[in-house]
């Protein structure tokens, strides 16, 4: 089966139902067998994040298709939001879920990021792994200044864009194309309800602090069940497994007389990362993965 | 989309790999959509489990050609190896896995029981969900005696076959048609050579001898590795789940001082039955299966 790739345009439009609507059909209906799996919008923020699923070469056209209906579509002279934004379509990454790699996407992030720039004199930028420069790798690099300030941020010779024109697009100024590991919202609830035992567990496992590569976490306070939670964003599920954060915050928690209550996954989770922790627990010689009847349709009917 | 169902055939090669792939390839090729999913092979059971999934009809042809190819190949005269069998194909379920229903199964078992005794002058025994008469739903006791005894057996009029002749096939026995839910085939290997060991814990777990209802369970060496095996049928991962009897293993393994080496799946499994494991360990608060990326897509195409 094709290598199958997330891809999680951030689009600067979260008030005008039908026309979120339409740049979502946009890009669907460029390619076959792309589909989309969540549309999220917020009017404060006034964007939207839709999560297409789909092959390589198929996703670059629909995103293609969808730059091009957003730029038809959004006017960010006229636009607000409580969400900082460099562009029409302000953020693009590409995420390796099955079959795929890293450098899969990176190259998915320039591909689409040549062709945005060549088609639509878009100004593009290459961000995370796809990167082209360390002071690129963070996405609050590049669109500090936002797209009022994005004019004279790019006449300095450090912003020229990766791709595209020095100067930005007039109404859809530049977008941001990347590419980053699946991103897993996980929380642990813990029963007590004193947050200092929730922020000294967060404070040990996070990388800021001392803990794990990939883990970002915080302790946050459960008013209506009076609990705690460590609430973690692991940014790298492969190399730091949810099963390997889960034991130590079990270990942590009981060095302080307090049970782990039960855990949860937040929105979508790639199976990979659960099939890990399966194969971890029940000490799994090989990776279950290939022998997943719901993956051998998958393939079948894809 | 048409019923999916799949067949899961049993064969008493797990050596000659050429012979094995040639059994399955007649299968395929004699029925034009279906498609072999998953073969696995073993060694030491001589044995080779192949996986197979399409409609009813063109999966009683396949099977047809797949048995009629094994019995050119495969002579139980002279075959040995761990696992018990009494035909050169052993077994063969019918399981249904999308739009299908066990009656479709059952009625499938039957019509190939009766092609395979005309065609081959193979007696057949019907069992599980297809059986007729309730001391042949369990495989065990069909299979009771194995090849080398099955003409002695036969002679009892209770084990008259429910297809062909009243006498073994001179090298290919006889061969087990059904229909049953999902199996999963699921391993622990253990760090002894003591074969002693992992017949005690089989005992302990399986149904027949006081342990879990859906668990089948028995003792086999592995030469090659020098280890033993607690080689499990799992007959409802639903109701009795992996992890519960992974547990169980490593408890009694202890006891004896042996440390559990690691566990391994034959052939396919639904992804439900891993995900409950993942669940278990991280405590998971809700069953995780409708937040897999993986699913979405799936519901989509199908």
């Amino acid at each position: 089966m094709a290598a199958l790739i997330e891809c999680i345009p951030n689009v600067s439009e979260g008030r005008r139902e039908d026309v979120v609507a339409a740049i979502a059909t946009a890009a669907v209906s460029a390619a076959p067998g792309v589909v989309l799996l969540d549309r999220t919008s917020d009017a404060d923020h006034n964007r939207s994040v839709l999560t297409f699923l789909g092959e390589g070469e198929a996703l670059v056209s629909a995103m293609t298709a969808l730059v091009g209906a957003a730029l038809d579509a959004i006017d960010l002279r006229k636009h607000a939001g409580a969400h900082p934004r460099l562009g029409a379509v302000d953020v693009i990454p590409f995420v390796p879920v099955r079959g795929a790699t890293a450098a899969d996407c990176v190259a998915l992030a320039k591909t689409l990021g040549r062709t945005l720039a060549d088609r639509y004199q878009l100004p593009v930028y290459l961000y995370e792994d796809a990167a082209s420069r360390p002071d690129r790798e963070n996405l609050a690099n590049i669109r500090k200044g936002e797209f009022e300030g994005l004019a004279k941020k790019m006449e300095d010779p450090a912003w020229k864009p990766d791709f595209g024109p020095s100067t930005p697009h007039p109404s859809g100024g530049a977008s941001v194309v990347g590419a980053r590991a699946p991103l897993v919202a996980y929380n642990i609830n813990l029963a007590t309800a004193d947050l200092a035992v929730a922020d000294r567990i967060a404070k040990a496992i996070r990388h800021l602090s001392g803990g794990y590569r990939f883990v970002k976490a915080m302790g946050v306070k459960l008013e209506a069940r009076g609990q705690v939670q460590v609430s973690i964003n692991m940014t790298n599920f492969e190399k730091t497994p949810l099963h390997r954060v889960f034991e130590t915050v079990k270990s942590e928690a009981e060095r302080q007389g307090v049970a782990v209550v039960g855990s949860e996954i937040v929105g979508l989770v790639p199976q990979a990362a659960l099939l890990a922790a399966a194969g971890h627990y029940l000490r799994l010689e090989a990776d279950p993965g290939p022998q997943v009847l719901e993956n051998k349709l998958l393939e079948r009917l894809s």
